[in-house]
């Protein structure tokens, strides 16, 4: 009896485990890893005699994009509205002569030197995401993206002998590991743990406990000491004679109480483990390869919708166009935009769509990127890239993970959610780099005020056509948010917001498969 | 007369080199900084009517290359005499044409295509290694070396139900970490570790231990339960309702029995953290970068060392050039070979020195370059770059960490030392890369023997010149070895031995900075 091919590959991964089953999916033809959602892209020649269907498209944000570039490939006619006049929508990235007036009033004009920018959106792509997929088939270059670096630091405002200084990663979690290692093989030689352990598991144990804590021997107690050199040097190892000396660890109590192990659990996250890349030169690299596969004739830029409406022939959407209204119409369209903006579009979509639309929760995020004269990190600091974290309301600050050993480059001076994001934003983009600066120098001393060359940030909520970061939802199973998972009439809806994977540009994508795959086997069926 | 601290710092970093700034900058509670040791080079301007001093200089790898640029940018004449035809010694790329016929008689010549190569020595560079900044210096660009990937694989051959197959690292971390921080977790409430935790100090503690270990609250037993999708998943969250599908963790005693967890801590080792770094386009880059620093008329190629005396007015080397003895004199020698092999060549230094360069004793490494025809690796596994580490004689795996999404790839098939890279040394080059094939197709299906292009491997004990990957001393603390870091005559000795960071540049810079600045010091003071 011929079994399906998910049975079959079901088979190989029980009898052969994960690496036969992913050369058995390579020799299959699956061409992405197992993980990565299944996606049948539409052939060119299914649509053969069906006559070429019209979708338009709202919204050129990346499910925007990656649903005309797969209709477009299968053969769709596409025309895509966008009120700004880029394609990327959140995925933007701000270069000198970047100008944007936010909702706030302010208007900006970034001074990057040539070669430095800003993503003010989305920065990283895990290697699992299809956007690395997207970037392959796109031709658009990738390179490292720092997400974790042992030498860049924590901060933690308190009082303990940890608090108000700069501790670098790598002494943070030598000293963390070191005592949670002596902690439990105490509690495990002492018989605390008998009940749960064989003597054969405590024997394994306390030699791994050994070496990932760096701790001594059942003779030494288990001592943390801190002279295993991974926390670093007062003196480092050097010629002749000099094999380095380490300094103290810090106490128990103070370790703990200083709270720099809970963004440990950060860097093991399924979406933020390292490897992580970036496109070289720049996040909208991305949206800028959709616009030339997809075409530049198909992007109608500066077309803010006015009126989106199912019809008994199609759909009829009303966009501003050079101050004026215009109306075009399509056998189908797709929703791209924002849910809580989708939702104020005057249009004839059901009360309970409306109501599901308004069921998102828009949060905010903020971002000033600094570029620097001088790349004190490297110079001073011998940080090459990564996040330095902190319980201060800038929270992250990003060192670049490109231009090494360049003459300038730009940091990200703060990265923050939510109510922290919303102080800076309320503040005018002169005094948001003011007390970035401030807060940043109690981490990287004066310094951090100094070479400053240009900046630029941005406060998502009060951002034009996003009004937000991202989407929350109260919740994704209660039927609410289902409703804008099935087309309403011809209209069909994507955005990362109808994944989870929201906030990430592989929400975006796959949500747009999914729509791209429904609407396909609609005109399939027909 | 009070000063700025940036203006003491600056007089401080002037005078005192890098290492004395950071320690100063620590001292002053700035950071806890780099401690790159303190080099102040010679000046151009120190040498100032003392006429001209000739150095010769044997052996051109990192340590005599390192010796003769910062000696000939303070005005000596150096001469360097190497006896193979390139320079930088072990550190060494292996290109498309590349020949060397090995000390087992085996010759190679590598067919890599364009753009491909093996960095058949050194291979990686951390942030806090001098070698950076002689990048920087010497204008070599670098890019991220991969060192640690969440998505490559830990591979263990044993009885367990982790065993014999390849498990992600994330997915290891995920198991091990979740049930030691349930099981300290469990201890800690219990009262097992109250002689040792305030209450304070056990809420703290098992706060971490929650984050950190993604285990259950108290009600839940603190039980880990692999629900977090930080160890992978079956089925990955995706679009609409697909909010992923995690299975269940190995057990513990399974987890514990394979051994998994025990490379965990190489990641946080002070030379092996992340950040680190290589040369784009090869690590010969700056051995190469020296050389045209140092001036390519300065070298002697192919000059093998036959004798070397202290004389009474300096010294004299007898090299072989083009099949023929040569006698060059000059006012000192820096001695910059292996010490093994120093030991042989015929000299008049006393019995001590000889006895102290004997006391080195050698080891051994091994590296298999695989160019593939596909990037099977990203395309099949999604992994980009990294390492994967087993407990078969390959031991380490390395994908490469450059060429991203490209058309070919060069994997590191095997590094391994000591007896495993002695057992493949014995090999044919053609038997080598068969039994890598058999080894790697465990971790990697059937696929790792498809598509290979090309290979080249090394055995460092059996390449001339070398005879051994790098050198470990019974003591470095019983004056024996020390005997080597005070010249003899107008001989002085340098290389990577000569310090605490054997087998890295690093070492050599470091070793060839205090020999520099000894040999100056010598100078200035007649």
């Amino acid at each position: 009896m011929p079994q399906t091919r998910r049975q079959f590959l079901q088979q190989v991964g029980i009898t052969g485990g994960a690496g036969v089953l992913y050369s058995t999916m390579g020799a299959l033809g699956l061409t992405t890893a197992a993980e990565t959602p299944a996606f049948a892209a539409p052939a060119r020649t299914d649509l053969n005699g069906r006559g070429k269907k019209h979708i338009v498209i709202l919204g050129a944000g990346i499910a925007g994009l990656t649903s005309a570039y797969e209709l477009g490939k299968a053969g769709y006619k596409v025309t895509l509205l966008e009120a700004r006049q880029r394609p990327g929508g959140r995925n933007w990235t701000v270069r000198g002569g970047t100008e944007e007036k936010d909702l706030h009033g302010n208007t900006q004009r970034a001074k990057f030197s040539k070669g430095q920018y800003m993503n003010a959106g989305p920065g990283r792509i895990p290697q699992h995401h299809v956007t690395l997929d997207y970037c392959r088939e796109l031709g658009v270059a990738i390179e490292p993206f720092v997400n974790q670096n042992a030498d860049a630091y924590l901060y933690r405002e308190g009082s303990t002998s940890l608090s108000n200084k700069a501790i670098r990663h790598r002494t943070a979690k030598a000293d963390v590991y070191g005592y949670v290692s002596e902690l439990l093989a105490k509690a495990t030689d002492q018989g605390a743990l008998d009940s749960l352990l064989t003597p054969t598991d405590k024997e394994a144990l306390i030699g791994f406990l050994s070496s990932f804590g760096a701790i001594g021997n059942k003779a030494a107690g288990f001592g943390y000491t801190g002279a295993d050199g991974r926390r670093g040097y007062e003196v480092e190892p050097g010629a002749g004679l000099e094999g380095g000396r380490t300094a103290a660890p810090y106490g128990l109590s103070d370790v703990l109480a200083s709270g720099v192990g809970n963004y440990f659990s950060f860097e093991f996250g399924w979406d933020q483990a390292m490897m992580m890349f970036q496109p070289v030169g720049g996040m909208d690299r991305i949206p800028y390869a959709f616009e030339r596969a997809i075409g530049r004739e198909k992007f109608v830029y500066g077309a803010k919708v006015l009126g989106l409406r199912n019809t008994s022939t199609g759909v009829s959407v009303i966009y501003s166009s050079g101050g004026k209204p215009r109306e075009i119409t399509a056998d189908y369209a797709i929703c791209a935009l924002p849910p809580h903006i989708a939702a104020t579009v005057p249009s004839n979509l059901p009360g309970d769509i409306i109501t599901a639309l308004q069921y998102a929760r828009p949060t905010n995020a903020g971002k000033i990127g600094i570029e620097y004269g001088r790349r004190w990190w490297e110079l001073d600091h011998r940080i090459y890239g990564g996040i330095t974290n902190s319980n201060l309301d800038l929270v992250n600050m990003w060192y670049p993970s490109t231009g090494f050993h360049g003459e300038r480059g730009t940091m990200i001076g703060y990265y923050n959610t939510g109510a922290n994001a919303t102080a800076y934003g309320a503040l005018s983009p002169a005094a948001r780099l003011e007390r970035a600066i401030a807060q940043g120098i109690k981490i990287h001393g004066d310094g951090y005020g100094k070479d400053v060359k240009a900046s630029f940030s941005v406060d998502w909520a009060g951002t034009e056509y996003s009004r937000g970061s991202w989407v929350g939802w109260p919740s994704q199973t209660d039927g609410v948010y289902a409703r804008l998972l099935e087309p309403t009439g011809n209209i069909y809806f994507a955005g990362d917001h109808l994944t989870h994977t929201i906030a990430w540009q592989h929400g975006a994508m796959v949500s747009a498969r999914a729509t791209v795959t429904a609407l396909h086997s609609k005109v399939m069926s027909r």
